[in-house]
């Protein structure tokens, strides 16, 4: 594909050789004089004299420092989200699809499996369960007995999906990754020994929800644990039973959020963070990473710390600490000179 | 069932419809008018007059300020145990057992399995195991060579359970746990390689003890990891080789514990903590969640802080961080008003 | 095997019954009369004078207080070390291999598996794959197409490795682990829904690599999310793509390292501790539990905190804020003095 082409697919400028040939997309370090690369944070404007890419995104408030004949420049609105593009325009050959069952697989009675699936080796599929159309199941993954999969959903390799749990269409679940399995809750007994509460609830997966590998989603005690639509999840995030995760929130990986929480929509939290239970959080809230948040948040904006505080109050607690010692100091010479 | 047999079934006392036909439980914001549901925690006390459903439980406590003719009310001694009671009342039809053994199961030679045991789908069972009855195995686990399981087990989904570890009775395994992986060790040679130290050891988990998903139990370098009776763990919490965590222990999601600790009886563990190696916590003691331990505990009672101190202190302490600021801002006057 | 036979097996010196046969190693706690066990660390010294065991390895510096006529005392250079040495010692006989491919697996076409490898019951190997000698792949593992992996590699019980995934020789995986998934990026779109971006490039493994159960190494998005030689690693570990971790580093459980952060050879970071993004750590640094990198680290040495600092400067900053409370007090009374 020539830079012209790719120029006008992506709505850029070019300030170079349009017609070289571009075979693929590269890492601004690595990229070699056929591939094409892109600058977008200023950590890496330095790589633009040293690159050997054949060709660069930039954004149009580019200031280009040193005209090389080597490189060819393309200036763009957003040079990440053009990236992204050429990203899956050069591999989308490679996404060509199969259908089919293999005949390891174990499909349960009363299963309403749409002609157009891909299910893998290995795969178990309970009684009553509904899988619809375009959705691929690799192997070795077991859905339980009246599971509803949407459209063109991919659970990859080793996921579980408990009984009855519901997810929509096009969710992507990556491997290790288990849905619904029981909330924990148990109930002491007078005699001190802790009795099982039976967790008869589901998990509900909106569309467009993505999750990383090795998480875990617990189904609801009553009603419904639910991810609503648009949430993208990191690996081995926890996720407790009768927990609610907002639209567009993003939740990095290694998270715990506690039973019956409340996530806004479009938050961020940052990994390892961790959310007591019976809270609430706003829209647009953002969590740093490894904040323990053991209280609602009523107010959008940025909390860090141990213990979650508003950011621009928690660094100046932090930053105070440094002071101690210096203080303790000044003290003592008041108090000696008083002597 | 009507709500006086429901009541005569807890030992509860009726106000209002005792004819009233229950057909199931649920929670108070959601239940319906043939639903009951119960308050436990006075933070649901609001609930009470705007509740849908049919029948509330509470507490011989609870003041009712305002009579319902639409809401029937049974007072019991626990309405939380109550509950719990109910739930697996009305879910007992569910719970029929089917017995049998896949024929995509691989079972190893010499193994003695009860008869009356269910195996699904893709389990790989080794040489010389013994599974006793009622135990039931889902689909994609593997249980290694020389494994005993007692009675009544539940191995959910692709549990992983290595060579030689014992399982006692009732004890429930979600899916994608793994159990006697080696534990962590190695010795540093004097070219600054590490060299693997074998891990012989196995892991001992007994009577009625609940995992939950993708937790890890490593075995033992010699000797036993052992999880004592009723203890219960929620997901991914990881354990390490020649770990003792003692009878009725709780451990919360996420909660990593090092080699050679051992835990004592009626412990609570919060989400997220975490425990060094080789120190011992005495019977009843709380660590909150986050909280890291990195010396032995001999007194009962809460723990709580990125570094563990005995409750009040800690928060004693973190308070005091506030007054920082103030400290400078009074010693900068007395300061400038000496000179 | 008597015990002048092990002396000098581990090249020791032998004080007490040089005949006597030692049928196995053992815990110094829980070793009998015919096992031999070791005191390096000096918590276990005491233990010298109660142990049941037969023989003990000790230092040449160990000085014996006490001489016991029913204890043989072997002196070696690193106690701990020569134990390791007797513990494969006493378990050869068990490593003695089988080769064979399982009737269950399925092999994907065009694959080049060595003739000496193990391969267990409903493993999947994608197409193209290249399988070196003397690997062995276990029970409920995928390994996905043109996936290569070298000589003398164990991959245990369920593991995915994801499509065109590099391992190389003397790999070691445990059960649960995921390699290869897809790194966690997403563009923000102007209407505010994210957009994934294709996760095109591999995670590579070199030689003598040891990775725990349950742990996900994320593919880089364009190039190797990489793992140098002798890396050693633990349970529940979070890798993200594009990471690199350098030869002989140690990792702990439950770690999380962020995308595109460097790590230096003979590191040892502790358990829990989180690393953010686009940092690079140098050689020789050791990162303690549960720490918290958000910056670059560019001297050797050892990092404590919430936020990682020099430990020695993290320590008496923490150890400073105890003294708070005096401050207030003194100030207070210095105050009322003054009035």
């Amino acid at each position: 594909m020539k830079v012209k082409e790719i120029a006008e697919y992506i709505n850029g400028e070019v300030s170079g050789n349009a017609e070289l040939e571009i075979i693929n997309v590269g890492k601004i370090e690595t990229a070699g004089k056929n591939e094409i690369t892109f600058i977008s944070n200023p950590l890496y404007e330095k790589f633009f004299s040293e690159t050997n890419a054949g060709a660069v995104l930039v954004s149009k408030t580019f200031k280009i420092k040193e005209i090389r004949n080597d490189l060819t420049v393309i200036k763009v609105q957003d040079p990440y989200l053009s990236f992204v593009s050429l990203l899956e325009l050069f591999n989308k050959d490679e996404t060509a699809e199969e259908y089919g069952i293999s005949d390891t697989c174990v499909i349960g009675k009363d299963s309403k499996i749409s002609e157009t699936v891909f299910i893998d080796d290995f795969v178990k599929i309970g009684n009553g369960c509904k899988i619809g159309k375009d959705t691929r199941i690799s192997a070795g993954s077991v859905i339980g007995k009246g599971v509803s999969l949407g459209n063109n959903c991919r659970i990859e390799n080793n996921v579980v999906i408990y009984k009855n749990c519901i997810l929509g269409n096009n969710v992507h679940i990556h491997s290790g990754t288990v849905i619904g399995s029981d909330g924990f809750g148990y109930a002491k007994q007078e005699d001190g020994i802790f009795k099982k509460i039976l967790q008869k609830g589901i998990v509900v997966i909106e569309d467009d929800v993505e999750i990383g590998s090795n998480c875990t989603i617990d189904r609801a005690t009553i009603g419904e644990t639910r991810i609503c639509r648009g949430v993208k999840m990191d690996n081995q995030i926890q996720i407790a039973h009768n927990v609610y995760v907002g639209e567009d929130t993003v939740i990095v990986a290694q998270v715990g959020i506690s039973g019956t929480t409340k996530i806004g929509k479009r938050c961020m939290i940052g990994g390892q963070a961790g959310l007591v239970g019976h809270i609430t959080i706003c829209d647009d809230v953002i969590i740093g990473a490894a904040v323990g948040v053991s209280k609602s948040i009523t107010k959008p904006g940025m909390y860090t710390g141990y213990r979650a505080k508003p950011f621009k109050e928690e660094l100046r607690q932090e930053a105070s600490i440094k002071y101690i010692e210096k203080l303790r100091e000044e003290l003592r010479n008041i108090i000696n000179k008083k002597q």
